[in-house]
C-alpha cells in the first residue's frame, strides 16, 4: 500500500501516513518544491485520501553549494513546498535539514481519516478498467532536457526530435509532475473506485504488478495502452529501450494515479477529471481472471500526449 | 516548540508530530538505531507526550558501503530502532531509504492526543526550579572515544584522562543517548511541570535559551549546576573548551529534558524517575523574573556523574 494506516485509540480514527524523499531533477527550484510535495502527496491521494492534515519537509542541502547558493534556492524550494501544500489544502508545519554532499528533498504527509474517507486498494474485480490520470514519459523528458549540453548523448537522439520537442516535453513533464493528484482522489469516491496506486520510481509496470499482488479477489491486470507524452516514445527506442518506457519500466516521479474502476463508471471518471483540471486521463486496460500479476500486451498502442499547458492551450 | 501540534477535524484532537535525521556517532549500529529512535521520539516527550501512535524511518545509505556492508548493517540498525519504539509503545509502519555519500538516520513520530494528553512548554513562573534528566557530555564522550585511534589528538587530553575512563564514558553516553524520555514525559504530568524541552544540537544553554523564548510570563532561566558525565568536563578544559560543555553550548544527541517544575515538585519529580529507572536527575537552575532569557552563572557546580550500568552498579 502507499501508505501505513494505524488505527487510533480515539473515536474509529486512522492515522494514515507517508514519508518520500528523492534527489532533484528538474532545474527550476520553485517547481522541484512543487514536486516534492506533489510527490508526497500522491501516496495519501493513491488510497483516496483528500485532506492531508500535516506536511514536513526534509530537506538535504549539498556540501558543495557555496552559502550564496543555499540563501537562494532553498528558500525557493521551500515556498514551492509549501505553495504546494496550499494548494492541497494543508500546510507544512515542520521539518529537518541536515547537509550531504547529494541534494535530497522529500517530506512527510499525514492525515486523521475516518474509515470511510480511505479507499482500500485492494477490490478490484474482474471487469473492472485500469485508468490512467497523468502520461508516461517524466524521466525520458527530464534526461533528454539534461542531454541537450551533453552532444555525445545529444547525437545518439537528435534525428528523431528536435530540441524545441525536448524544451516543450521538459516543460509539459514538470507541470504533470507539480501537478497534485487530489482531484483524481475525490473522484474515486464518487465513481466507486476498487483500488488505486501512483506510479513512480517502478515506472507504470512495477507499480501495476504492486496493485495487483494485494488484491483480495484473483485477478490480474492487462495493460493495452500506453499514454507517453509527446515524442518521448521515439526517444525512448532511439536509446535501445534504455529507459523501458514502452516497456512499462520507466521511472516517473509525481506520475498519475492507476486506478481500477468498474468499467461503467471509468468513462465519467475521466471525463469528470477533464472537465474539473482540463488535463486528460486514460483507459489503459482491463481486469481480468488472473494470478495477481500485471503485464503490457506486446504491441500496446502508444497514445501521443501532445504538450499543453495548463490552459489547455497546446505549445 | 519541539512537536508540531496541528488540530484535526476530528472530535477536539490533535495531531503532534515530529522528524529529526542526522548522521551516526557510534560504532554499534545496534545501539545506532536505538538512540536514533530515542531521539526523534525525545521531541515528543519533552511535550510531555507520552503515546506515540505511529513512526517511519528515514534513511540514507552511504555509496561507500560495499554491498556486504550494507546488507549487514542496516538491518541491525533498523532492528535497534524498531526494538526502541517496541520499547516506548509503538510501531514503525513505514519510512523511506536512499543513498548518499554521507550516511544520515532518522524518523518521524506521530501522535494524535487530547489537548490533555501534551504540556505546553511555556508556563514556567517564577519561583519554579529546573531540572535535568540525562547528564551532558555525550558529544564530549563520543569525540574522545574516536581520538583514541588518532595519537596527536589524544596527546592533547590522556594528561587529563585514561583510557579506561574515556571507554566507560562513551558506554555511559551510549546507553544514556538510547535511553527514553517517557517516564520524564509520564512524570511531568504527575508533578504539574509547566514546560518542558529535550536537549540535543544546540547544547544545554540554546535549548534553554529557546524554552525561555516562548516564555508566557516575564521570566528568565538561572543555571547552577552542571552534571557532566565524568571526566568529560577536564577534557573539555583541556581542549580549551572547544567544546563548550561548561559554557552549555556543547552538541548532546538524545539529551534529557530539561523542565521547569513547581519547586515543592521538583525533587519527587526526581526521586520518582530514579524509583523507575534507576537514573538520577537533578535540579540545576531557577526561574526567577526576566526576559525570556537563561544563562549559566560564572562558576557552575559541575557534578561528575560516575559511569553506570543500567543496574546503577559502577563500571
Amino acid at each position: 500500500m502507499d501508505s501505513s494506516i494505524t488505527p487510533l485509540r480515539h473515536g474509529g480514527l486512522s492515522l494514515v501516513q507517508t514519508t518520500d524523499f528523492f534527489y532533484p531533477l528538474v532545474d527550476d527550484p520553485y517547481m522541484m518544491g512543487k514536486i516534492t510535495c506533489a510527490n508526497v502527496l500522491s501516496d495519501l491521494f493513491a488510497m483516496g485520501v483528500t485532506d492531508c492534515d500535516n506536511m514536513l519537509m526534509l530537506l538535504s542541502c549539498s556540501n558543495k553549494m557555496t552559502d550564496k547558493e543555499r540563501d537562494v534556492i532553498i528558500p525557493i524550494i521551500m515556498r514551492g513546498f509549501k505553495d504546494a501544500a496550499e494548494e492541497a489544502g494543508t500546510q507544512v508545519t515542520g521539518g529537518q535539514t541536515v547537509i550531504n554532499p547529494w541534494m535530497t528533498i522529500g517530506g512527510v504527509a499525514t492525515s486523521v481519516c475516518q474509515s470511510n474517507e480511505y479507499i482500500m486498494p485492494d477490490n478490484a474485480v474482474v471487469g473492472d478498467v485500469l485508468v490512467l490520470t497523468k502520461p508516461l514519459g517524466t524521466q525520458v523528458a527530464v534526461n533528454a532536457y539534461q542531454w541537450l549540453d551533453q552532444p555525445e548523448r545529444w547525437n545518439r537522439i537528435k534525428l528523431v526530435v528536435s530540441e524545441d520537442d525536448v524544451r516543450k516535453a521538459y516543460q509539459r513533464a514538470m507541470f504533470s509532475m507539480a501537478r497534485l493528484n487530489r482531484t483524481a482522489a475525490r473522484l474515486m469516491h464518487k465513481y466507486n473506485a476498487h483500488g488505486a496506486t501512483d506510479v513512480t520510481g517502478f515506472g507504470l509496470l512495477g507499480h501495476a504488478n504492486n496493485l495487483a499482488k494485494v488484491q483480495k479477489n484473483e485477478v490480474g491486470f492487462v495493460i493495452h495502452n500506453l499514454p507517453v507524452i509527446a515524442k518521448m516514445a521515439a526517444i525512448s527506442k532511439a536509446c535501445g529501450n534504455l529507459f523501458g518506457l514502452l516497456q512499462g519500466t520507466s521511472a516517473e516521479t509525481s506520475g498519475g494515479l492507476l486506478v481500477a474502476l468498474p468499467r461503467e463508471q471509468a468513462a465519467a471518471f475521466c471525463k469528470d477529471i477533464e472537465k474539473q483540471e482540463g488535463y486528460q486521463s486514460w483507459i489503459i486496460g482491463i481486469v481480468e481472471k488472473g494470478n495477481r500479476t500485471a503485464r503490457i500486451i506486446d504491441k500496446p498502442r502508444v497514445i501521443e500526449v501532445p504538450a499543453k499547458d495548463r490552459d489547455g492551450e497546446l505549445w
